[in-house]
């Protein structure tokens, strides 16, 4: 099984983006989708879709605290996004217990290829490949020596253990069982949440399963919606039975 | 057979974009994709994209010619854009000969459920549905009375015969063997070439079949991909070997 997890938020784009993301992992067989809203409810909006997607799945919902903002340093945001979401997905998928599955954490505005998740099958322990539109380059990966991960493309804090995308790996649930349950913490500074939690599942970037033709191959691609221009909205009367 | 009608173009999130789009259009069952490309020659990214998608279909293209540009009153586009890619599609549509299919343009960077796909396959005529984030907002649509569309919910220029995106409609193809094979023109104001081709299949609105729940369903999102940041870029060698 692939438990693919994501973190989603209310948005005027939600529906939409969540369509074309379904779409995409309809077509992945053995999987389980974890869907964790930030909310303090779960919507029913996520219900739905979740259910017309026929994809087995858990709806899970927590609030990111207002509290865990503001932290020195701090620039365009003011607290990591999707920390307490995935890691309530994280220890819900250890007390699942399926020690053979394969966890992937996929937000639901990304662009995903069919082939990443055929290549995510094989982790023993964490896989990894590059992914397109992020640090302010065309695409950040890993670069591979000798079936190895011995650098990195990439030019935002180069210095992190592991400075790489979300999107970036998968690792094995077998990782999960080892002691405590990995974790995300708000503590860490803006950028560094995959760093901090890979120091949690391997020694060292040697370890890494390079996938993708040894990272050589764009399966990921950091996609954004553009919000949405509704100036002329109140130029007519709401129609607050159509979904949207 | 329905005739998936793509006009694109070379841009940084073209394959993203035609990644995501092939994941949806891959539900789809008989359905033949004609891909035109506004440029001087075919691309090998979209060959290549086309191929592995196993969808049947045709790759075309055409340049948008520059002298076609700049007409009066025209303000932030130069030129419409597709123009001449969805005239080549028509006249291919009308040359391969189906008299029992539908036709349908889909631009590679909207979102679309596979619901739009079974309710466009009733179609007679023309089909007419929803689509949201058009015109400044949430949402465009007709309103239906008694199975009839008699008004549109439209704020931008509603005084056009039909009101309505690209994305809202598809038409018989028994409606390009009537005649001339119906076109769109440069000569056509900005935002007026859905009325104006429309306007060559129907006498009247009312002739339009609403889909989706009588037009209620929002089974389709111009969405829009952001622009991708890659300042960074230049901090770190080109690797022209990786394709994004
Ligand atoms: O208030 C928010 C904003 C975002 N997210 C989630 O955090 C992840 C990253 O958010 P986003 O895609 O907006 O970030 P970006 O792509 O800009 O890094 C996504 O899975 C979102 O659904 C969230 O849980 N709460
Ligand atoms: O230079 C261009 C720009 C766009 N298009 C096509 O015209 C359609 C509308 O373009 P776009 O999606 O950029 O427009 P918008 O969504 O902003 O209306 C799409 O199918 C594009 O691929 C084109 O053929 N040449
Ligand atoms: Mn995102
Ligand atoms: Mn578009």
């Amino acid at each position: 099984t692939i438990f693919v997890v994501t973190p989603t938020y209310t948005r005027l784009t939600q529906r939409a983006d969540i369509t074309r993301f379904v779409n995409t992992i309809k077509h992945v067989e053995k999987m389980h989708w974890i869907v964790i809203e930030d909310s303090e409810h779960p919507t029913e909006a996520v219900r739905e879709l979740m259910a017309e997607s026929g994809i087995p799945g858990t709806q899970l919902y927590t609030k990111t605290p207002e509290n865990s903002e503001k932290k020195d340093g701090m620039e365009r945001f003011q607290y990591h996004r999707g920390v307490d979401q995935r890691n309530l997905a994280l220890n819900k998928i250890a007390a699942m217990g399926d020690k053979n599955a394969i966890v992937y954490f996929a937000d639901d505005d990304n662009t995903y290829s069919l082939e990443v998740f055929d290549e995510m099958r094989k982790t023993e322990r964490v896989s990894v490949w590059p992914v397109a539109f992020v640090g302010g380059q065309k695409y950040e990966r890993p670069i591979v020596v000798d079936g190895k991960v011995k650098k990195w493309h990439v030019s935002w804090h180069p210095e992190r253990t592991y400075p790489t995308d979300m999107a970036s790996f998968a690792f094995h649930s077998s990782l999960l069982h080892t002691g405590r349950v990995p974790q995300f913490s708000h503590e860490w500074r803006q950028g560094f949440l995959e760093s901090g939690f890979l120091e949690q599942l391997l020694d060292s970037p040697e370890d890494l399963e390079p996938r993708g033709d040894n990272c050589t191959k764009i399966l990921v691609w950091h996609t954004r919606t553009m919000d949405v221009n509704i100036k002329r909205e109140a130029k007519l009367r709401a129609e607050p039975f159509i979904k949207v």
